[in-house]
């Protein structure tokens, strides 16, 4: 399949968020169309991306990783913009993580390498779609995840059927008792370690991996989880060092969602193993940011890392939600043309930041937390007002939302614009 | 805009669910494809809509709105798929409903009409467009609501600014205090069917509608709440046509989401009015029902209504989502590679139905309740398995969703299958 060329893809009336009565506009001409949100050039609900939030967090996760000696290789399925892909990589991410082979898909169609599976890789079409890539492009990098003995005789059978020659290279993957994916023990895992090495030439063992985003609890319980976790990781990369199951002489030790990459780099960093260590951390989230989940996390990552507390300002949230109030039914309630189509609802609901009408201000004024969104349906939002609200029918409210990844994967469109909510480009996403 | 032939539009690489390595084929040649789901044909997760089912959820609903001599105008938000919206008015629907005018275009697009928007006609961006539709098509007929006199003075002003030659036709909403959109009185409701008397010739009155779906309670309390806001409806209508606030002597009476709409015939049809009455019914839901929520509803149908029973096996679930079992970490854990980003988790988690593999077996065979989806992360489903599961790695599982609307909006590609799980056809969605 050929590369695509993301300022050539034509965008048009069938994609939510652009106007029927516009011309279908290519990508790389969306700064021409001279659009403003405020002046609702754009149909409402819309989605869009600061770009001066975004620039910020960019550097600010490159800054903070470069000091950390780490390398990044954030999670592309927050986002599956190949765009915003492209701008991590020349930001300094050494490549994208995927959770899927549908995602590899999009990230291989827009010429994307060294990708980390940060998942099993399972299922024949899956595996011989890496296989085929592997063997079509030996220029391409790809990393994946094993937590059992039969997915490494899965994969060895599949690499040797097809003759691969070079071997399918692959991260333990740690996991949590109660939890997701992942060896529970370092005896699980040094019997998936040593199939590997039975595996060979057809796989082989480059470095362990764990994802510490998933624990819960209040802060100090949480941590010390995730300090759990990394321990085993370390023990059982240790192990594997001391029976010779890594295949080479550095390996890659890689966690680190958008909660507690902190922690990794610390960690990690004063690891001492008999083989050199590349970190390697995932986040996805850094780059837009949120309102509520991850806000919350970052103050967390202020509070325990000096590193981070001296890198200047921190996260900005880049991605907002704008709807326009639809229907003032009775005091106190307005509802918004925003519903569960449209933004995450699966940690927290969106908040209500800003409101704006033409006739009325010239920059949108702040709300305050007395608005709040109390319920989602399909297509609409219910938010709760101060009974003395000054909103009206058809003032635009610009919503916060809570999870990112939940919130891109309801759009295949959205803006990115300047502080005025100027059109500056447009992304497109592949979900 | 010129309307698109759905069945000329490639599907590739690029859409969850088509493998990256098979040609780019037009969606009228799937059936071409010779693929099966459970020879892994297609990349996991993957949605599948069963035709059987389908085709007879379908005849039912036709028939069960024809004996009740009421009108079907499905509701498009469940599906947005023209493909889907073709086949409900080839097989007796007398429009499509829609909730946005981000859907209103998709629908004009592929040259649908009646169509009736259910929601409140909001935003200089989305009024424009509908006038603009109405000026271009004098055929197109279109429809929407309203539940405020400054609603109705907006859409007013629009369509004399625009010179409407013929009038924006809409029904009042009415809604339950505590509620969504809609009218909560009697009296509300009259201010806003006089100021549409005085929005002469540029808005007129043609019904009234509610949606009653979102009552909450056990069936007895939601069925009385039901036919509480049935009867302000039907009260409404009444002091309308006494005010001759209606603009013809035929009118609408509009309800009737997926769950109620035998209360809705039922009702409707006893009303005795100085107008003739049209019952327009909007489920958008029936035609792929589900495996929890609304054969929940079903149930409570089938026990409420006669015509119901008598028209033979009713709704059959159509939609599943396919996954993998990825890993087994622990005893009694399955991990599935479907998550968030796959299927609905907003009314209910996923029902594991069936497993598959093909070496084992000749087709699926049904799991049992000890199988039951815990969690969902954005990409990983959590599923508890008894601790003698013949479950392996690598085995496939059918899901059943809750709440289609919400699985649809995951999947620009299902695939239509036939009772061997052979394609047949595929769908694409706009959301």
């Amino acid at each position: 399949m050929r590369k695509i060329e993301m300022e050539n893809v034509v965008i048009d009336g069938n994609f939510k968020g652009f106007p029927n009565d516009a011309p279908a506009t290519p990508l790389g001409q969306f700064s021409e169309l001279k659009w403003n949100l405020l002046a609702q050039d754009m149909p409402f609900p819309v989605a869009v991306l600061q770009k001066t939030a975004m620039d910020q967090n960019s550097v600010w996760m490159r800054d903070f990783i470069q000091q950390s000696g780490a390398f990044l290789c954030p999670h592309g399925k927050t986002t599956m913009s190949p765009q915003l892909f492209r701008k991590q990589l020349e930001d300094g991410a050494w490549g994208i993580t995927i959770a899927t082979v549908d995602q590899m898909k999009i990230c291989r169609n827009h010429g994307i390498s060294p990708l980390l599976l940060a998942n099993q890789l399972v299922g024949q079409q899956a595996i011989q779609y890496v296989l085929n890539e592997l063997e079509r492009d030996p220029a391409f990098e790809f990393y994946c995840l094993v937590d059992s003995v039969e997915g490494v005789e899965t994969l060895a059978k599949a690499a040797r059927q097809k003759g691969l020659t070079s071997p399918l290279t692959v991260l333990l993957e740690m996991g949590i008792v109660g939890g997701r994916t992942g060896c529970r023990t370092v005896a699980d895992a040094l019997k998936v370690a040593a199939a590997i090495q039975e595996a060979a030439p057809y796989v082989s063992l480059v470095g362990v991996e764990c994802f510490e985003g998933l624990v819960t609890g209040d802060p100090a319980i949480r941590e010390q989880k995730v300090r759990d976790l990394l321990e085993l990781l370390i023990e059982v990369a240790q192990q594997c060092a001391e029976h010779q199951y890594f295949a080479s002489d550095q390996i890659l030790l890689s966690a680190g969602g958008s909660a507690y990459y902190d922690l990794v780099v610390e960690r990690f960093g004063q690891v001492e193993l008999p083989v050199d260590v590349k970190i390697m951390v995932r986040s996805g989230c850094y780059l837009t940011h949120d309102s509520a989940v991850y806000k919350n996390h970052f103050k967390e990552v202020l509070m325990r890392s000096e590193t981070a507390r001296n890198l200047g300002i921190g996260f900005q949230p880049a991605l907002e939600v704008w709807a326009l109030v639809q229907s003032m039914p009775e005091p106190g309630l307005a509802l918004v043309t925003m519903g569960k189509r449209d933004v995450s609802f699966d940690a927290n609901l969106p908040t209500p930041l800003k409101w704006y009408r033409a006739d009325h201000m010239s920059v949108p004024e702040n709300l305050t937390s007395d608005y709040t969104i109390t319920a989602l349906n399909d297509q609409h939002g219910y938010m709760k007002v101060p009974l003395d609200t000054p909103l009206q029918i058809g003032d635009l409210i610009g919503f916060g939302v809570s999870h990112p990844c939940t919130t891109f994967d309801r759009w295949q469109l959205m803006y990115v614009v300047d502080d005025h909510y100027n059109v500056v480009s447009g992304i497109k996403t592949f979900f």
